[in-house]
């Protein structure tokens, strides 16, 4: 009923009538959407009118509209937390199911690749950390984090129309600055997966960074110029990571690397690769169905990247 | 000084004139020894002999002449534990190094593969969990199961002069009976391993198995007639745990494979696979580099199976 948010007054009795319940009914409804977030008006005479949502996430506008069959279905909310990705560790030990997404309005130490730190303040960003409990091998992982790039990738794109550019392996970037980041975590036998966890942090509405991360990082507000949902924003990359993750399980990584190539523009392009083992410098080739970066020396030999830090030269 | 356990008795004099050190210091340790579980015989005039150990573990029995550099150099030794694999989890979470073992004398719900029950009656024998770190990718942990197999037959057969055979993917036999069995857990990012947890399920001396599992497992001393040295076979699979690890990581899965295959009874022969996609039936082919088992079907097509319960047919 408030799918067209704006202008529009609904009296008590049209939605009482339309529902089929009481005028009271209604009234505590609205006060529980208000507890939720929500920002109603009711005017006398008039009706109740949705003005918009507070900075605040709640639950049910979360799910309102969702269109998922696990991701975002359960949700658990948070004010305040140390990071949402242990949080999620111990709901996954506790058998929480597949889909099952932990957020936080504050991150006090959010945690990015190798126990990085992510800036994470309140009320701006999407921080949040998904258990996925994929049907596929351990050794099939790996690309799970690119799966959910291209996910996020399309998301900014639909919310905002700007097209970000995936930086392998794990960050979105606007430009040259970083807007979203991925931290994938595995917990698994040999040959079975127990859980995943995907973390995501995105930068949507800050207004401003600390000085020392201006060069480096940006958020959709002010690369768009407008506030933007992260409701939606948040729904859309559930719905999207649910499709991609489906495709990839039933048909392999194969089209979901056309996906990801689409938004990547280091390809081709000479790059410096920083690994625990050195430095390499060569031409990016692309990637492998196994997510392995593959760079081509000046040499002509194609060496494969697992794991660095790369920077386009 | 008790390299030659047996009959001999030393005196504290003699001790003491050889380490340098006092009497009363003697008399200090072998009371230590004592509570750690070592039976010391003391006769005035004769002098101290070491009768034999006890039931129990001790960690100076454990780390005597213990030949690694980390494997089983921090011991945390326990009476009774719910499974070793879950406190080896939380000290690996809280930082413990490379190499640290969790050992129990008892586990009132160990675990095999897939939350399988393990049977692990008090001191009887070997139940425990080995923190890794490994400089590995983690697209190269799943031989590592195949390794501790390795190791874990090649401590039987020195110990004990059987040869056992390992049933891929994780289980030690002796004849059709399984003696030992390797839980291999691993927490890590897409392209860094946190740590892996080896779990390592050995009847020593049981002497008898319950009705439900006799037909189906064995220990070392129904084998051979003869109580066998846990301390001993424990050292035993540290110190080759840790040198074919090395090997692993420095020269890759194949010289490792060689071994591997001489302890596998089943290549070349018709098995069952039962996978959790479905039942397959064809002539074991070997392994790959990767650890995969390579089943040929009667159409001559080579099927990869990654996880399954393999049975000679």
């Amino acid at each position: 009923m408030f799918s067209s948010m704006g202008n529009e007054y609904i009296s008590g009795q049209q939605i009482a009538q339309e529902l089929g319940c009481s005028r009271q009914a209604i009234w505590k409804a609205m006060d529980e959407l208000r507890q939720d977030g929500f920002e109603i008006e009711a005017i006398r005479r008039k009706g109740y009118r949705l003005i918009g949502n507070s900075d605040q996430f709640s639950k049910s506008e979360l799910l309102y509209q969702l269109n998922t069959s696990h991701i975002g279905q359960v949700i658990e909310l948070y004010e305040s937390v140390s990071s949402t990705q242990i949080i999620a560790h111990e709901k996954a030990k506790d058998g929480a199911k597949h889909g099952t997404v932990i957020m936080a309005e504050e991150q006090t130490s959010g945690r990015g690749r190798m126990t990085r730190q992510w800036s994470s303040p309140k009320n701006t960003g999407i921080w949040m950390s998904t258990i996925l409990r994929p049907t596929i091998h351990p050794q099939e992982a790996p690309p799970i984090t690119l799966v959910v790039a291209v996910a996020i990738a399309q998301s900014i794109e639909e919310l905002t129309g700007i097209i970000p550019t995936i930086k392998w392996p794990n960050d979105i970037l606007v430009g040259s600055k970083k807007i979203a980041g991925i931290l994938t975590e595995l917990q698994s036998e040999m040959d079975v997966i127990h859980y995943m966890i995907i973390g995501t942090g995105i930068n949507v509405n800050t207004e401003e960074f600390p000085e020392e991360l201006k060069s480096i990082a940006s958020s959709l507000l002010i690369e768009t110029g407008e506030k933007q949902s992260r409701v939606k924003l948040a729904q859309l990359i559930w719905e999207k990571v649910e499709k991609l993750l489906d495709i990839y399980e039933k048909h392999g990584f194969a089209p979901i690397k056309l996906l990801w190539e689409s938004y990547v523009q280091s390809i081709g392009q000479e790059i410096q690769a920083r690994t625990l083992q050195g430095t390499y410098q060569g031409i990016m080739r692309g990637i492998t169905d196994k997510g392995v970066l593959e760079l081509e020396l000046s040499n002509g030999r194609i060496v494969p990247i697992y794991s660095a830090d790369i920077e386009i030269l």
